[in-house]
């Protein structure tokens, strides 16, 4: 193959990138007068040198030098008695730009699709466990399971939850989003589920 | 204007019908062999005689007779101590399918846009204020505001609050439906106030 | 069923109307004040004595006095030697807004998909035979086949083509519209037949 | 600015890629177990070593040794009295998939807006008036601007047309691609102009 085909190839492997889109990335690298193509080959030779993945969360994270325990979880002002399990980095930022939440976290690094049959080598389920182990001494209290409010992320609430019932106790619950409309649900298209969850988690007007 | 642009100009004013479906509205009745035209003019002509407008709640039912209060109005077996106060049929619709809901409802015949200047001519507040009031006697203690989790919603929501201020008693409440993740969301694109809400309205597992 | 499911049901059968948008029809002609449901339901009740079929070109048309022909095919400026053979009263009005076009018309009615076993039910072959015939006398010297660039379209150019065999002659001759580059079509999307249309079509610059 | 916000804003530079989408990406790489990074990285560091600008046509091609002219301007049995101007080497590619041209190309390797104030910097002008004289002696009796049929298009194709106006003679003729209905056009939804030239470029049907 040929070096333009195998780069389309290589990001047409890409997230939502289809191969015409590919191609077009090539086109683009290749005629690309502001050093993108440097920057880019420059950026990648350093991924592995500054780039690591957090002993305790499992997050990726980067800094001058390289440890191995990333700003959040090495931040002791946080509150230490609670710990949300999330699938990916990307809902962490999510969660972290919101502002809400002053706790931990732990990414599982994936989701468990509907009847798949290796649900263990889809998130870190191990490693989960062993973090979880780690922060009962430091007075863990709460295990918030935040996945997405869809099929593949109820499975892996639900398979993450079996996971958890040894820790489960009177000092340690496990939590789950609570459900209602969100930001922009016009009820006229609401889905059962969340009008009824959304009337049995009314509250009174401020 | 003659009749075939006439035609066009009234389907024009439909909901979400531009200029260019009309018109394909209205070929499609001129060519039509299947008696759709017919039927229409049948179906409207009955409108008038048969379509009514609940006196109570304000939605529009049919019937054999011409009665002025709707089946659920008039199903005593409904739980007479909440009131559901709702934008518009389409919404009461949406509820009733849910299965989630056995008390009254009032449809409010519209929402208030953000920076409305005749607010009160855009839901029936009157009729609402009446409605309460008659409906207090009969053991009412909570009303729902169900609007949609939009600025236009939100807006309404804050006038009928107003409005709604002086039955405000340890007796009659007033509450909104929960806020929180509706069923699809993904926490990489919820927004802050979504995941604030899913948060804070966590609940344990079941 | 009641007439709000019927007019529901009525409405759902127009061209791209789903139940969810037929049923906000309803409500929309329901609640109305501006006089769309009485002005609707006049409008139908003139559809049958005003609008006529006109008995040359087939397209509908309407005016003060039932006549049976339509302005354009009475108009004796036009071109006497062409005639464009559309499929429905839509595209009649596309070629008509262009301004490029001086000739007759004739209107098929319909399509012919691709398979279909009755062809000769999906378009008004038997009238576009006797138009023909008339119009020949009056110097007919070109048939344009002017139908959908796609594979409806195509299947009813060769259906056409084939049903008007025994009136070509070197006195009469049957075209297609010229294919190529249509306004806003770009290189990199274009089809294989496009490109090679174009091709071929290619002119000197002006 | 740290690694991953580095890498993002690279992504967040390619055609079509959104902030949220170029940090897809920085994690797709990270995460990623494949070997996706490690080939990237490895095909952008054969880039310069391997891929080069066609010397005549100035497309971008590859090989396994460097050479400076591409396989088509190599290929002596293409027909040498044409030659076709594109905007981009993807259209060159969209024009060899049809099958339908065996002449020369010249990429221009860009388009110019309207408005554009140098538009001499948009494409490769004088690049383009030494291959055709470079062509000239060897046969070259066409030349056709295949610019898309939409704005930017056109007043690319007008520029280039004023800057060959010296070349034009009886022997060297300058021509554009044809334009009609393309595949998939329906009359209902063609522009006037696509009508017009749809109708003025009629031909017999086959």
């Amino acid at each position: 193959m040929n070096l333009i085909d195998k780069l389309s190839k290589i990001f047409g492997a890409f997230p939502g990138v289809g191969p015409r889109q590919a191609k077009r990335f090539v086109y683009f690298l290749l005629s690309d007068k502001r050093g993108v193509t440097a920057g880019l080959r420059e950026a990648l030779a350093l991924v592995e040198k500054k780039i690591s993945r957090c002993k305790f969360c499992g997050r990726y994270f980067n800094g001058e030098t390289k440890t191995d325990i990333c700003a959040v979880c090495s931040d002791k002002s946080r509150d230490h008695s609670i710990l949300m399990v999330v699938a990916k980095d990307f809902d962490f930022e999510a969660i972290e730009k919101s502002g809400a939440y002053n706790g931990f976290y732990f990414v599982l690094g994936g989701t468990i699709p509907i009847l798949s049959d290796k649900p263990e080598e889809r998130v870190r389920s191990k490693e989960l466990s062993q973090e979880i182990k780690r922060r009962v001494p430091e007075g863990l209290k709460e295990i918030i399971l935040a996945l997405n409010a869809n099929p593949e992320g109820e499975n892996t609430t639900l398979y993450i939850e079996k996971l958890l019932t040894p820790f489960k106790s009177k000092d340690l619950k496990i939590t789950v989003l609570g459900r209602g409309l969100s930001t922009g649900t016009e009820l006229e298209y609401a889905d059962p589920l969340t009008i009824k969850e959304a009337l049995s988690g009314r509250k009174p007007e401020r």
